[in-house]
C-alpha cells in the first residue's frame, strides 16, 4: 500500500507535510510519495529523516495556492503538485491521494483525472463535524449548489458506507438536515428527498436540526452543496466569534488571566471541538479513487491523522464497498432485483 | 402609545412578563396591555405592582404553548393570547404586539388578522446576529423555505429600513448569504437574487459567507427561510456545544473550577454573545402592523428589552417607513417613475 501526499497542501507546506510523513511511515511501515517541488522537499526531508527508505519524491513543479481558483488554477497550471498526484493514483502507483490543499482545487482534478463511481451522478465534499457524544459526516458541503433528489439519495448511501466501514458504525444513522424535525418539513428539496430516504435500506432517522447534528443525534448528515456549505461556515466563524471572544475577555485583567492560566486544561478540550488536527481529513465521496482532503490550518500531526487515516480506508476497501453499493442500488431503482 | 403584550408567550410564563411589563413602564411611562388569563396574571400583578394604573389585562382563554403546533394550535385555539393579542392592534387599541412565544405561532396570527403590507408578496422571520462588531439583522430565518429572487429582494428593502430606522445605521451594508464571495458563486436563488440587489438602489456589498457575517461586515443578511432556519439553529447549537463543553471541563478539577472563578467576568461577556435577553426580539417584517417575537427562554431584563425595542419601533414610524419603501420599489419596478 502506498500512500501519495500533496507536499505542497498546506498553509505552511512543505514542512506539516513532511514532519506529517516521517511520523506517519513510523507507524504504518508503509511507503508515501510526497508529489512536489524537489528542489525544496529534498534537502528538507534529508535534513529531518536522513536516508529514509519509506518516503520517496516526485517532482511537481506547479503549486495550487489556497488564492488560487480552483478550476482556473488547475487549468493555467496543469503540473502542479494535486493534478501529478491524483494522476500517481490513476496509474496505480499509489492507493490514495492526501492533500491540505484546495478543496475545490482538489475536486475538479480527481474529477478530471479519476472520473466518478459509475452510477455516482454528483460527488461530494464532506466534513466531520464534532458533536455532543462523537463525530458526524455532513455532506455535501460545498461541490453542487443545486441538488436533486435522487443526487441527495446518493450522499446518503455513500455517507452511510463511510461511516460504517470508516468510522465502525454498523448502522449509521442517517439524518435529513431540515427546517424542521417533522416529516413534512423543509424546502422541496427536502420534501422530495425524504421520501427518497424513507423508501430506501439505510438507517433514516428523518429530519434533523442543528441541535440533533451537534447533539450527536446522527451519524451521517445528508443536505445539498449550498446549504452545506453556509452551516460548515457558518459554524466555524461562530466557534471563531466565541473563542476570539472568550480570549479577549480573558486577557483584560490579572484576575482573569490568572483564571485563564488554571483553566488551561478546559480549553484545550474546546480547542479540540473546532481543531482540524483532530479529524484530520475528508474524504471526496463519489470519486473513482480514495482522495482525502485536510484543512489548510493543518500541523504536521494533523497531516499524520490524514494519513492514517486514509491508509484505515484502502485497508478497509472502502472504494469497492462504495462501487459496490451504488452498483447494487442503481439495479434496485432500476427494478432488476430485490 | 400603548404595548401589547402577551402574558403567555415565555417558557416560565407569565413572571417574566409580568416583571418586564413593570420594569418597561417605569421607564417608558406609557401603557402596556397585557393579554392572557386574568385569574392568574391579575393576583400576580396586584402582588408585585399594586395599582399600577399604566398595566392593564385582557383576558384570553386560550394559551398556545411552545409544542403546540403554530398553525393546528392557532385553528383549534382561537381565542389564544397571540390570536387576541394582533386583534387588539387590528382594532387600534395598540401600536406594537410583543410575544416571547412560538416564531410559528406569532407569524400565522399576524398573517390572519393583521395581513401583509401592501406589495409585500411574504412576510420574513428575522433575528439579529451577534458579530465581532456589534449586531446584523438576518432573514428570512424560517417563514419562507422555499423562496423566488424577488421575495429576497424584498427582505433586503425591509431589513435596510429596519437597520436605519431601528438600528440607527444611514447606509446600511446590505450582504446577500452565499458559498462563496464572488459574484456568480451561489444557487440559482443567489445568482438570480444578486442581479436584482445589484440594480437595487440599496448599498449591496456582494455575496457574503459566514465568517464575514459573524465578523460584522453587513448590517443586513438576505437568504431564503431554509437556509436561514438552518444558519439560525446551527449556530446555536455550534455555540451550545462549545459552551456545555467548556463547563463541563471547567468543573474536571480544583484548579480548573477555580480558574473559572477567577475568569467569571470573562464568561459574562461570552454568555451576553448567546442570551437572548441582550436583544429582546426580532420583528415580523412585512406584516401590517408592528410584531415583535422574543426567544422562549427570554426572562424579565428580555421583556423590558422588547418593549423599549418595540416602542422605538413605534415612535420611529417604522411601520410607515417600510410601506412607503415597500410602495416606492413596486412603482419603479413598475417602470411608473425613477
Amino acid at each position: 500500500m502506498t500512500i501519495i501526499l500533496d507536499a505542497m497542501g498546506s498553509d505552511k507546506y512543505p514542512d506539516p507535510e513532511i514532519l506529517g510523513a516521517i511520523e506517519a511511515v513510523k507507524v504504518l511501515d508503509e511507503p508515501i510519495i510526497l508529489v512536489g517541488n524537489e528542489e525544496i522537499i529534498r534537502p528538507k526531508l534529508e535534513q529531518l529523516s536522513p536516508g529514509n527508505s519509506l518516503i520517496s519524491i516526485v517532482h511537481a513543479p506547479e503549486v495550487v495556492e489556497m488564492w488560487d481558483k480552483p478550476v482556473e488554477s488547475a487549468r493555467s497550471k496543469p503540473n502542479n503538485s494535486m493534478a501529478i498526484g491524483v494522476q500517481l493514483v490513476k496509474e496505480g502507483q499509489g492507493d490514495a491521494f492526501v492533500t491540505a490543499g484546495n478543496t475545490g482545487g482538489a475536486m475538479f482534478n480527481a474529477l478530471r483525472v479519476l472520473g466518478r463511481i459509475k452510477g455516482v451522478q454528483r460527488p461530494a465534499l464532506t466534513a466531520l463535524f464534532p458533536t455532543q457524544k462523537d463525530k458526524c459526516i455532513v455532506l455535501d458541503i460545498g461541490a453542487n449548489a443545486d441538488c436533486r433528489p435522487d443526487f441527495l439519495l446518493q450522499f446518503a448511501i455513500m455517507g452511510n458506507i463511510y461511516a460504517q466501514h470508516i468510522l465502525n458504525i454498523e448502522k449509521p444513522r442517517v439524518g435529513l438536515l431540515s427546517n424542521g424535525e417533522e416529516a413534512g418539513k423543509g424546502n422541496e428539496l427536502v420534501k422530495e428527498t425524504y421520501k427518497l430516504l424513507e423508501k430506501s435500506s439505510l438507517n433514516f432517522i428523518g429530519n434533523i436540526e442543528g441541535k440533533e447534528l451537534f447533539g450527536g443525534e446522527a451519524d451521517v448528515v445528508v443536505t445539498d452543496g449550498f446549504t452545506g456549505n453556509i452551516l460548515t461556515k457558518g459554524s466555524e466563524a461562530v466557534a471563531k466569534l466565541i473563542t476570539d471572544t472568550l480570549k479577549a475577555e480573558l486577557m483584560r485583567s490579572f484576575s482573569t488571566k490568572m483564571g485563564a492560566l488554571l483553566a488551561k486544561p478546559a480549553f484545550a478540550k474546546v480547542k479540540g471541538l473546532v481543531d482540524p488536527s483532530e479529524v484530520g481529513a475528508a474524504p471526496l465521496l463519489g470519486i473513482d479513487g480514495l482522495v482525502f482532503v485536510g484543512h489548510g490550518r493543518s500541523d504536521a500531526h494533523a497531516i499524520t491523522s490524514a494519513l492514517l487515516l486514509a491508509n484505515n480506508a484502502i485497508k478497509n476497501n472502502l472504494l469497492e464497498h462504495l462501487r459496490t453499493d451504488i452498483a447494487n442500488n442503481l439495479s434496485i431503482r432500476k427494478g432488476l432485483f430485490r
